[in-house]
């Protein structure tokens, strides 16, 4: 259980104040209630400490019970973690770099303090892998960690891949949507995903990886034509981050554009995403994606780590809503009706969902025979709209069988 | 922490020993010193009770730190946690039928004694659906959750979509596989999926959901012809478990057979696999997915908790292995040479690459203009040789350009 100030609050002392900083400073009194009715204790922030606006480190760890660290870059991060973890407070990191350089360092100080040392925003934003890694497959012998670490390189592969434009058009359209930074040269150029991958690799394989022993390379070399040679070969194109086991005692750790063929799950993982594979004899594989980076979502993964620090483990909290099920929603339809085959009879059936408010988005007809198959998707509508409308439906003298339904779920996605 | 028995054990009792106790059973002394080695605390199986062999339950309490049920059904699993629970052991089970009709007893009942009741292994196997949603996205406000929960109807509908085969045969295959167990009602007709839902439910919008609120509908009546035209209208059918908010006090909770359009992230989960989509404003969504059933993978999970309730929380075990970092790998390679376009190009090439054990794959040549792009991909060699190769070609008089080469992951998934 958490350390707690007075009254039942427990107060974060924020490190940095950049997008994932503000985001996070931002989110916290929205969830505060939500995270009392959770966690018993209301989170509050005792105070936000950034490299600008500078402050007292001491006096904020002197006020907090728990440390958020979002300033970035190796020190004075690294020695302000230290501070917190000696005096005893649980700290939460986004810190990549840091945790690649001088992971050990501050893992073997937090179990010796008895502190938490959490860092899922670390590595793929609200994508759970360090969890997963340190908690889920605990019982897993892991044979091979692939990803997708790096959403900016993610994006312009795509780009390139969809619209056949040059590294630099990719480039310039990822800073001008925000998805790229101005100085994009750390995700370009692989050192950013080599960063996640030493964390991913050390909580894979319990050894020691300091960022310099993984080899990287990055994007910047692709051409338009290796894309467009490569879908002729079947093939699609991600920056591929992979840790894996060699033989006994051996593991090989690295970043690189790899082709992947259709079949591969990180294949459709597309845009600004990321996407690890964990594969183990036992489990086969399993695969998580979602947004990798971005101020609210990385903000999310700090939010859900202090979240956890603070609530006992494998506690699961009392129903505090009391919601009511609701049983007439709306969704899509697809609709199949075995017709006779005369003139007049799609007017018919168009006319009878019509008059239940039901509208058609798409329609497949076919001949067999004497009968047709009149097959169609009708746009959302509330379920006891459309279950009128087939109970009309059943009473046509044109229908040679009962009509069949099945939903349609509509939403697309990245 | 854990109770622990005398001289650093954790002592676990098993109930039940069908599939999946039988693999946790195995699983456990085969982890054993890896799992000492993470926790400072040696796992051992104080004692197994199953319904046949029977055996007493209170004296396997008294010899046991940690409950695992894996006995399924409601009664006496019910009885028995809560048991455990009020003795203060901690409690892992994989019993989804149990946690959908009596999960807020239980839980409270946890909270009560101070103990961890974890339950991953419940809903999707090894893909870490629990403990993403209570713990990862704890600081999320949920919208929707949609899933594929149930294995056995997706290795059926995949079957159906690619055969055209019936229900009835594809339920056949699944039961020669061993996806389909010898009485299949309660997952072709989407009970199982229903508890699951119920549980993903309560988790994702903390308001008590009972089993019996889910709506469910099962796949028996999907026709080959209905994946025939939903085909033609590009779209693919899941049974698809959902859990949504409506409104500001309602949700939705149902399972049904439903329509994806290819780009929604559950549309290319094919196979046995389970995969579970999360959406929340602040992060988009997250996806799961991986082996959703099968006693190996659902023993991980269970294995996984019993793991988290014997290490601190958010503590990285130290790095016990010292791994050497392996850098020449094998690979498979794609590579590019702009080459004249002349008589016996290819077979030069070709006898580089043989040289040096290089051996080809795929090629594909297009002429442009005086020159030829000569495309190919090789199978997986040491990347020294690869290399060496490389070398070799570079100093060839035919090649117009430095030869460019990205790996390929050679992989196949299910």
């Amino acid at each position: 259980m958490a350390q707690r100030g007075d009254g039942g609050e427990l107060r974060i002392g924020l490190l940095g104040h950049g997008t994932v900083g503000a985001a996070f400073a931002a989110m916290l009194p929205r969830n505060a209630r939500r995270i009392e009715r959770i966690t018993g204790v209301a989170p509050v922030l005792s105070g936000v400490l950034t490299r600008t606006r500078g402050g007292s480190f001491d006096d904020l760890l002197e006020r907090s019970d728990l440390i958020v660290e979002l300033i970035g870059g190796l020190e004075p991060a690294r020695e302000y973690l230290l501070s917190a973890i000696r005096a005893g407070r649980h700290v939460v990191t986004a810190n990549k770099q840091l945790l690649s350089h001088h992971g050990e360092e501050l893992w073997d100080a937090a179990r010796t303090h008895g502190v938490q040392l959490r860092f899922e925003g670390a590595v793929a934003g609200v994508v759970p892998v360090i969890r997963v890694l340190q908690e889920s497959l605990a019982g897993a012998r892991i044979q091979r960690v692939h990803g997708i670490v790096n959403g900016t390189t993610n994006f312009i592969l795509t780009e390139m891949a969809r619209t056949g434009c040059s590294f630099a058009d990719a480039l310039s359209e990822a800073q001008r949507l925000g998805y790229a930074e101005a100085d994009p040269s750390e995700d370009v150029d692989g050192r950013d995903a080599a960063a996640k991958m030493a964390i991913l690799a050390r909580l894979a394989f319990e050894t020691p990886v300091h960022i310099d022993q993984v080899r990287y390379e990055g994007i910047e070399r692709i051409a338009p034509d290796d894309l467009e040679y490569a879908r002729d070969l079947g093939l699609g194109l991600k920056l591929i981050g992979t840790a894996e086991r060699i033989g006994e005692d051996g593991i090989s750790v690295g970043v690189y554009p790899a082709f992947l063929y259709p079949g591969h799950p990180l294949a459709s993982v597309n845009g600004p995403f990321n996407a690890v594979t964990v594969e183990s004899e036992e489990i086969t594989e399993i695969t998580m994606s979602g947004p990798g980076a971005g101020g609210p979502q990385t903000a999310t993964a700090v939010l859900g780590d202090v979240i956890s620090a603070m609530i006992p483990p494998a506690s699961t909290p009392p129903a505090t809503e009391r919601l009511t099920l609701v049983v007439d929603v709306v969704s899509a339809f697809y609709l199949y009706l075995e017709v006779a085959d005369e003139p007049g009879v799609l007017a018919r059936v168009a006319h009878v969902l019509a008059g239940h408010e039901v509208s058609v988005k798409s329609v497949v007809q076919k001949g067999l025979r004497d009968q047709a198959r009149l097959v169609m998707v009708v746009h959302p509508v509330l379920e006891s709209r459309f279950a009128a409308a087939m109970r009309e439906l059943e009473t046509l003298d044109i229908l040679r069988a009962a009509p069949r339904a099945i939903r349609v779920i509509e939403e697309e996605f990245v």
